[in-house]
């Protein structure tokens, strides 16, 4: 098993109903339905155009808990766009992490174990879509900028994940990625 | 996405406590914690020595929810071991599918889905312990089995699964085995 580190630079929180933008916070619980009071929480969710084995809305196994993007590849889809920065919080993210080379390719499967022993599972690639380009048009003021976004992104926009333990994920600190 | 088909010939639980030998039904619920009223159903369960990245007995996520064998590979464990059968029942099976080549050999993440809708997920090989080789000794009472059992089902004893769509499992179903 190969292993690797990274630093969590800061959690977020998607607890605003009418976006699915996030805001930071200090650190975030993690239960075995994701995280409380985030948008993303829950055991089972709608399948979406993303699972075309099962019909639209058909509840499913929620394997899209935390959303974690890096901030190496955040610079890099702002130089694609040709704008200064793309904030985590446009994403939706709930994690940002920095230190880790091509987050977005970990392979499904793979560990990220925090220091109080929180386990999570990566599911693999967060497929972009137009929606964090919508956000990202109307806040940089500049037209154009959200259907160029899904191109940008693509094996850059991070990934998604379940949780395996339960804890808890704070700002600073050190996981530990442990391959498949 | 490649697809395959198997059959289910025949469902099983694991109801009695005092061992993990299932025995036959005429059909299995699945709920999103596994089969209801078997002894693997929950959301959680103890990390064993199969996760070394956790301390053992740490509460984690249960991807072992449901055992499936075939008849094909039990056949082949059968004739290494010498003996004329081996039954799922002895290796705690819920489902035993035949008409599919090598499932052990299933990648993670691969999909199972039932006529009425029921998905798994492929957890991946369920590496073969020494419990059912006691068990095939005790049956067959045949001294040395059950240290010959774990090298004679070294990739032939099955996989887990995880529940991803709830439904209904019945003798006879025709599955649909999606790649990743």
């Amino acid at each position: 098993m190969s292993e690797c580190r990274a630093t969590v630079q800061c959690v977020m929180l998607a607890d605003d109903p009418a976006t699915f933008v996030t805001r930071m916070v200090a650190d975030i619980r993690v239960e075995i339905g994701g995280i409380p009071g985030d948008r993303h929480f829950g055991l089972l969710r709608p399948a979406d155009s993303r699972q075309k084995i099962y019909p639209r809305g058909a509840l499913i196994a929620n394997r899209r808990q935390i959303s974690i993007v890096s901030q190496e590849e955040c610079e890099l889809i702002a130089i694609h766009l040709g704008i200064p920065e793309i904030k985590p919080e446009w994403l939706g993210a709930n994690i940002m992490i920095s230190g880790l080379e091509k987050l977005t390719e970990l392979p499904q499967g793979t560990r990220l174990i925090f220091p109080d022993g929180t386990g999570l599972i990566c599911e693999g690639e967060n497929l972009p879509c137009i929606g964090p380009g919508r956000v990202i048009e109307t806040i940089c003021n500049q037209s154009g900028l959200s259907h160029k976004f899904v191109p940008a992104a693509k094996k850059m926009r991070g990934i998604v994940c379940s949780i395996e333990r339960e804890g808890c994920i704070s700002r600073g600190d050190i996981i530990r990625i442990i391959g498949v």
